[in-house]
């Protein structure tokens, strides 16, 4: 027998079925079966997987991972409890979980009166028998039973009496878990903290005599299930687990319908690092930097570069004495060690940087420059410069690795553009035409001249090139420019106006951002364009030079 | 004498200072000075403007202000204590907020010990005397006193004594607010919650007798200031107002360093609408949604679509019974009415929504339209195709009446253009060369064609349209472009992808946005242009007519 630390949370994750709910999310059975895998080596006990009873993808999903198997992680599937005046036997949505094959299910219910008799239009009783009917049937197939109540807080909130009868309805028939719901989003941190402790005073968590583990306990715990409507969810789970609930639900990166679930990315180090719970290895919350990334590749959505923990900027630092001050004493500026979650310190390259960013920033890079190196005033002096002139290297970093490297005398020239000329035109009426790009280009002495087209002066230029360049450098052709933006910089001076262009560049694994700037639009995103192109081929040679070693 | 009733609370907003240190976000004068009118409408009573010490252009920013005034806000200019072993006197960074001509200054100081003494290497008395005479010079030069104790809750859990006597210094001496800071962002509410608690009962809010309005009260009040590092700044702010704080700060759509401040979008509808508490008038609070979405159109950042409250998905319901649950009583699936913070409930398959709000905005400009007149659903309908196709009428409201206008079949045809050709060439090392532009325009039966240059191509573009117009519309001299904006909408998509310009022109009095919507770049920019020309000649007979009247 094994003794459960009092610290011990389980983790529960529901990216696969509640994450999969965000507006504009969409993902494969392939993609599920992927982050299923990723998850598990997260360390994650519980991943809930989908609805099979309602989606036929997802009885595909449970199917295919019979085949392949999670290491560790018990996969859930989710369903809701039999409809009014059936038998659960009956029910084909049952059936469909039963296929799953899984050792746990999750049955969702109605805590809200309210609910009951507005939204399924059926009594109050029926309702608590459909609970203990349900639970009854998936306990006779041999399945263990997490219980989810749904709208419990707002439910609770109107009726206690009979939301706690839905509970005891879930608890007699041997739901071994209580989960606790804030569908809406709308509950505030102290609301959930007392309604938390008068369940789990009520029900949940009794003493465990023995020490049994968790997959011996008939003893029902309480968990918590929160979203993000009033920016509380992983708040509200932080105080539901202080007051008492031992199971934590949420997705990576809070995914989840309208503003999101509670992103385990945050609560687990808070949980963890914080509060001196227990929810995952050491060695895997290091990985968790990695894992939020993978998933938002996965499902094709944009990382959040300020996420909490895990985003590119949380642990970047502006400004001078700041900067040496972090370098000295990281714990007087970080509220965590970044190395704790698998995240990295960034020194941001900006305006009010002095010496002591550009010699760290230059450290990430490998160039060691001494204080004292009169090319590190240069650098700072040169960035300085161009932000006065428009330029903005914070968000252009490939664009200051390459200052940097001009600075030192090892900027390597690629190419050279001799000059270009754009054509666009277009018919009132008819589609426009693409523009048409001609650029003169020297590469190792020879004399290029290309022409291309594109959907715009500025992809017309970027295809121009590349055409010109494709020859010498073949794996250029996997650039592409992914985004584009431009800025008028002081804007009330009208035509004078200086316009500053961002580009973003990629290579399919990496991105990279290079800036221009100039009073013609076109130069401005040419210079963006040519840097985007030049710092492709540099990590491409470094790449190259670092296989070789 | 005013009653200060005792669930007031004071907003300050420090979008224009703390927001801006977000990687990634730089903003214009010109962007500062909308934002900040546009946060007096709102009803923020306090607005940071920024640190004239440190950045020559706030120093601008504060002296345009004094131009054109705000209403009701007070502007704040932010500042360190003096250094060690100075005179506050012959600080520059002091007098340059004195400069700025503000009745209210914010001083930030350092309240751990640490800070002072590896930080700023001087003694925890120096640290004292740097406080108290900061304070009194700017007090003995009229100003009155906001003062943000940096580091709080880090330095107060250090050493409790020490933190206690830098905001006692800073009492003595006169000043009126006492802000608590999670600068590092790693504070969890429950340690808020206490640590305010025990700094109330310590130093503020005390008992103010016979109810004198914050403007005339010596008595210090005690305000919060949280980071969002451990995903807490919104629930952080809640448990310090709750604990007794009486100021919050924070910023529009949560902006600033690394992952960013407390969310005011998110701050403000808790604490109005769940907790009781009164800042900012109802009217005010049915703009958040629209004010959100202003400020991150200025700064060019795309907004937030999952966001609390004010993002496009956060009253949004897919199909099923679910909606049909919610349309009967919202109740049951939204923690607060949409419209209270200006924002819509959105079904997502039937997509029938917003008809109110076409009808409330034509209204804004004298077009009174019933909810059975077909042309509104013609209107709403043309609206979201539009918007479907990646048009966005938020910050483009010129482009929206036009629709209008076109919709009830009154707009108007000043010109039309046949079609348009642009060049552009630029030869490396030579000053790059205006683009060229030539466009065909219909006018009252007479074809013109014009050529023109620009410095660039949408430059070039709006200038040849000007120079054929010019004959027949001599007002329309006085038009410029005054910013441009462009955004990839779809990124990934490479070259594929739609573009979206933003176009703001001006007449010298107003300014209004026009946006359009293309493959090509040009294209999207000619649409903006076009209709930024159409819309000021627009206002122009609106204006005539109205004088006729």
């Amino acid at each position: 027998m094994t003794t459960t630390p009092s610290n011990q949370l389980w983790l529960y994750d529901t990216t696969l079925r509640d994450g999969t709910q965000r507006e504009g999310l969409s993902v494969s059975i392939e993609d599920k079966l992927r982050i299923a895998h990723r998850l598990d080596e997260l360390g994650i006990p519980f991943i809930e997987g989908g609805w099979p009873g309602a989606n036929p993808k997802d009885v595909q999903f449970f199917w295919q991972l019979q085949e392949n198997p999670l290491k560790q992680a018990e996969v859930v599937p989710f369903c809701s409890t039999r409809r009014p005046h059936t038998k659960a036997v009956d029910e084909p949505m049952l059936q469909a979980i039963l296929a799953a094959g899984t050792r746990w299910v999750t049955i969702f219910g109605k805590s809200w009166d309210l609910h009951v008799t507005a939204g399924l239009k059926t009594s109050l009783e029926e309702n608590l028998a459909m609970i203990t009917d349900t639970i009854e049937y998936l306990r006779s197939q041999g399945r263990r039973v997490i219980y989810d109540a749904e709208h419990w807080f707002d439910g609770y909130k109107q009726n206690p009496n009979y939301a706690l009868q839905t509970l005891k309805a879930a608890v007699t028939t041997g739901a071994e878990w209580l989960v606790l719901c804030d569908t809406n989003g709308g509950t505030l941190p102290h609301e959930v903290s007392q309604i938390v402790k008068d369940v789990v005073q009520e029900i949940g968590n009794r003493e465990q005599g023995t020490g049994e583990t968790l997959t011996q306990s008939p003893i029902p715990q309480i968990g918590i299930h929160t979203h993000n409507d009033s920016e509380m969810a992983v708040a509200n789970a932080l105080a539901a687990v202080m007051a008492g609930a031992k199971m934590v639900q949420g997705t990576i990166n809070g995914y989840g319908e309208r503003c999101g679930n509670a992103n385990l990315c945050s609560l687990i180090p808070n949980l963890q690092l914080k509060l001196g719970y227990s929810c995952i290895g050491g060695h895997q919350l290091n990985q968790l930097t990695e894992a939020s990334r993978f998933v938002s590749e996965v499902v094709n959505l944009a990382p959040d570069e300020h996420a909490p923990f895990v985003g590119r900027s949380a642990f970047a630092h502006k400004g001078g004495i700041h900067v040496s001050a972090v370098e000295r004493n990281p714990l007087t500026y970080e509220h965590i060690q970044p190395e704790q979650v698998g995240n990295l310190r960034r020194i941001v390259i900006s305006e009010q940087s002095g010496l002591s960013n550009v010699l760290a920033k230059a450290r990430t890079f490998g160039i060691e420059l001494d204080k004292e190196n009169p090319q590190a005033r240069q650098i700072l002096q040169r960035m300085k410069d161009l932000e006065s002139e428009g330029y903005q290297f914070e968000a252009a970093e490939a664009s200051f690795i390459l200052l940097m490297y001009e600075a030192l005398g090892r900027r390597e020239q690629f190419f050279e553009v001799k000059g270009f000329q754009v054509h666009c035109d277009l018919v009132e009426g008819k589609e426009p035409t693409n523009s048409l790009a001609t650029i003169k280009v020297a590469v190792n002495g020879n004399n290029i001249l290309e022409a291309a087209e594109g959907n715009g002066p500025v992809a017309a230029l970027d295809a121009a090139l590349r055409k010109a360049l494709v020859n010498f450098y073949p794996h250029i052709a996997a650039f592409e420019l992914t985004d584009y933006k431009v800025r008028i910089l002081n804007g009330h001076t009208g035509t004078a106006a200086k316009t500053r262009a961002l580009v973003e560049s990629g290579n399919g694994q990496q991105r990279w951002t290079t800036v221009g700037v100039s009073t013609n639009i076109l130069e401005a995103s040419y210079q963006a364009v040519v840097e985007g192109l030049e710092y492709g081929l540099l990590l491409h040679f470094q790449a190259e030079k670092a296989l070789k070693l």
